[in-house]
């Protein structure tokens, strides 16, 4: 076999120093504090686009490591992205994950108001009344909603993670929420997707600093 | 805003008609078998290597579609493939979707023989002694198990989709799969993901002919 023997521990500090190597050869400097995420999508994707196009508000890791340790809640767009986040290091600070696609009321309210699912489960998760952080990686209606919402002074997320992937209004929707007054971690263009941001979420977490 | 308003029916179909536009445009001919699966696959991606990457096994998608009638069962190496392909589409054909990653008793045979807990959770789906489509978006330690199991004339699976993501053994775990007599999905190169993999699922069960 031209399989090369590398212990279960190693595999995925080898991956990360690949990853660093690759990084440092197309001479690119990124600030230590986004390094540990960029380094995590390129890890779950393989595609080293993600070094040019991930975008971060000022000081957003910081903020966001705030926001956990207040035990804000994190609302996601896809059950894909609430199954990769490392769930037990989430919940030691206190806070929850919430998916709401598959429920029965937002369904019925997406097909009586001809919106999208995504779009009504950014208003189920805006009456929940806490701090939210919110973890985009499917739905751009989702964040044409959460947009809106913001406008209309209704929710003042900690932190959205707007990272859908897609044809339709994908790119136009990251831009607009790069113009808003809220953190963000965006990635420019078409690409994203639930596993991108499941490793950010686990990237913020996976380098809590306490 | 700069949103253009389309209704949730129509984004998708709109999508799918954008990526068959760019892939016209590049010139290259994909047999009408496999273009719901590629087409599916740059949906979920956003990212048209995909075309130049994914290879199928002679048949395979009627072959696979056979399989899903005849109530073959999948097994993932990810809760987020698990949570990506569509349940209730899938188990109407009497097949049920299982992912054994987190069972306890696989992480303690995991540790105790010093391997990954996907190579373990084949030899648990080795176990079942039923007829199996596996779907690997993550571990080449999976997919060389499986490789391992089935020269050891241990299973014969249905189908293996072969699309782990990363840096350590993922291309050669590939090519030692599509060397094997078993009917194969496989994303050539580093690139893949628990995505992709629900993705190519879906596409074969959205395209069955009854």
């Amino acid at each position: 076999m031209r399989i090369r023997h590398v212990s279960p521990s190693d595999i995925e500090r080898e991956s990360f120093n690949i990853i660093w190597e690759e990084l440092e050869s197309r001479g690119r400097r990124y600030s230590p504090e986004v390094m540990p995420t960029i380094l995590r999508v390129i890890h779950t994707t393989a595609d080293f686009d993600y070094a040019d196009t991930l975008s971060f508000s000022d000081r957003v890791i910081e903020r966001a490591q705030g926001a956990i340790r207040r035990g804000a809640h994190i609302v996601t767009d896809t059950n894909m992205t609430l199954a990769g986040i490392n769930k037990k290091s989430y919940e030691k600070y206190g806070g929850r994950i919430h998916c709401f696609m598959a429920d029965r009321d937002v369904e019925i309210r997406a097909r009586q108001r001809g919106v999208t699912r995504a779009a009504i489960s950014m208003e189920k998760a805006a009456e929940l009344q806490i701090p939210l952080i919110f973890a985009i990686g499917n739905a751009p209606t989702a964040l044409i909603r959460l947009i809106e919402l913001m406008e209309n002074d209704v929710i003042h997320p900690e932190l959205i993670i707007g990272v859908p992937v897609g044809f339709v209004n994908v790119i136009e929707s990251k831009e607009l929420l790069m113009e808003c007054d809220v953190p963000f971690i965006v990635n420019k263009g078409r690409k994203g997707g639930s596993t991108v941001a499941a490793a950010i979420v686990n990237s913020i977490l996976y380098n809590m600093p306490y």
